[in-house]
């Protein structure tokens, strides 16, 4: 198996604090009640419309109701097979009871996998996949034109924050050994399910735009089913190495053993979760080869900005760029790429991010 | 002057609750202390940072901040205008101890208010301006193309949402009558400031996107002044009728008084503040003569959505739509029209609407 087979998952879940992982695993058990309860909260806002409006919407939003409970049901089955196994079942019994135990924001990370499912592993979201990963993948294999498809496997890859792993996927695919890593278990389970348990095209099916009704064109378009994943994971079996490895990035990759062990570094959407970018730019420039590239794509939205208790150190992208210039790296192939994020296909609002995309090679 | 002088604003503000009107002032007065202790965390994560890097980062972020600094004073000026004379006093002796008696939803709409600034009374807000205000504009013109310009003083439009005004100016500038309608104090407060008390363009500088770090591309751009207003106010002077009212737009236009009085309704960004969209529906169709036009622009992202003890209606285009032909309007030059919203004109990251345009003739 291209990740680890369960047991040997098993051993990185203990390396994460077992806490934590339980809370994960609750989040998603306490998917289907929570929407359930959102729905029922709907019906109740309906239901308290009065005079000749009430016939109007009733007439109108009780299917759409209805048919929204069918999509969660559904959604909350494929979250099922998502998490068997992964322990917390003392949860399971008594939901109702356990249903306030979870944050919100667990709760809007389990509705965000959903559509992070979407963008990497549907065939809707091809579209910001081809935006954002194939420049990245192309400067890849430009790096390494020299070496025939074949030879690819010898070419040692990192991904942090790999996410739900399409992008280290299709690095594989390309032929290039890849590790991904990722530190959010939201985003483990995610791609554990998806690269370990997924048989065949589109066995799964999810609905992720029925969680707000807001900007939508059309009912069909809110309650629309995305079918995961949009190819065959046994595609990449035995052409090279592929693993993912859990953990906090700085922890893991600042280790001695990964001292210069690494030919490219692909940054997407990541840099910019940093508490300290100047933590990342060391770590990667130690990890990686003499010579090694690390190749970016992504916005600066810094994650820990306005925490209170947590520090965070915000640079432009100007101010970013002349610190990696600093640190020993050679900008190349700069240039801003706009492109959505996770975001809902045939909405009327999305996310526009004009994103940073360059290749700095350590010199 | 055109939405009553300071004594009949007073009367306005007496009919919306006093406290609450307190309220909004005390977050315009805490502007400055909020902002500065932002930045003084930010101080505090810079001098966290150890070795190498520490100088490296100071040398960069420590000018910008202390340029920051600046930028929140000027801001704070700016705002000590707009409040000036608006009571609450007893709050600014001691800035400090009433710090946390503000909201951090409050503060965020102080600091919205100054984005909605840029938007509706700089020039570098006239793109978006263009695209969403223009083609309302339009649509009214045509709609009274058989009145001459000097006669279109005759035409009462109402803009309920009028928010910080311009749309109402911009209506008026073109010979109609208008009378905007605001429920938000901050917007009431804001466009109230920037309509009586602006002698001349350009007369208050404001720097709108100093408060996050994220998403900028260089410095400059995070730090930029923007000078308000880009128009002379007294440009309209003796064209048509110009008017605020404030109040919520149910009970104000919901009266009988208004029923049938007027020729045109413009709502931009607007529906999607009903908590029952049908109730605004119903409101408009009444206080529209027979044959009046409801021109709409905007998205439809439900204010009230998700929020646990309010009631919230959600409609999807179509479903809108449908309704508003079932209410007895009539359709015309429907579009969508793809527009940012308050956006960082230079940033990294926008938020795209596609926007339903729609012209609906009472029949």
């Amino acid at each position: 198996m291209f990740i680890g087979d369960d047991a040997s998952y098993s051993e990185t879940e203990r390396r994460l604090e077992n806490e934590h992982f339980n809370s994960v695993v609750r989040a998603f058990k306490n998917y289907r009640l929570h929407a359930l309860t959102a729905l029922a909260k709907r019906r109740r806002d309906l239901a308290g419309v009065s005079g000749e409006n009430h016939a109007l919407l009733d007439a109108m939003l009780r299917p759409k109701i209805d048919a929204t409970e069918q999509c969660v049901l559904q959604n909350a089955a494929v979250i099922g097979a998502l998490i068997e196994g992964h322990g917390a079942d003392e949860d399971v019994a008594n939901g109702a009871r356990k249903a306030h135990a979870v944050s919100e924001t667990d709760m809007d990370k389990v509705k965000s996998t959903l559509r992070q499912f979407a963008r990497d592993w549907s065939e809707e979201g091809r579209n910001e996949r081809r935006t954002t990963y194939e420049p990245m993948i192309a400067e890849l294999e430009a790096r390494f034109a020299h070496l025939s498809v074949e030879d690819r496997g010898r070419v040692k890859v990192l991904v942090p924050g790999a996410g739900l792993g399409r992008l280290a996927f299709d690095i594989v695919k390309r032929g290039f050994s890849c590790q991904g890593n990722e530190f959010s278990m939201f985003m483990l389970l995610g791609s554990h399910f998806i690269l370990n348990r997924s048989k065949h095209p589109k066995q799964f099916t999810i609905h992720p735009w029925i969680h707000s009704f807001s900007n939508h064109l059309n009912a069909d378009s809110q309650l629309c089913r995305i079918q995961i994943p949009d190819v065959a994971i046994s595609d990449i079996a035995g052409r090279a190495e592929f693993s993912m490895v859990a953990g906090d990035f700085l922890e893991v990759y600042g280790s001695p053993e990964h001292e210069g062990a690494w030919d490219a570094i692909v940054t997407s959407f990541f840099i910019d979760t940093a508490k300290n970018p100047l933590d990342y730019i060391d770590t990667i420039r130690k990890a990686l080869k003499p010579g090694g590239a690390w190749i970016n794509m992504g916005p600066l939205l810094y994650h820990w900005e306005g925490m209170e208790r947590e520090t965070s150190i915000e640079l432009t992208l100007e101010e970013l760029k002349s610190i990696v210039v600093a640190k020993g790296f050679v900008l190349e192939n700069e240039r801003m790429v706009r492109t959505t994020y996770a975001s809902n296909f045939a909405g009327m609002l999305k996310y526009v991010y004009d994103c940073a995309f360059f290749c700095a090679i350590k010199t």
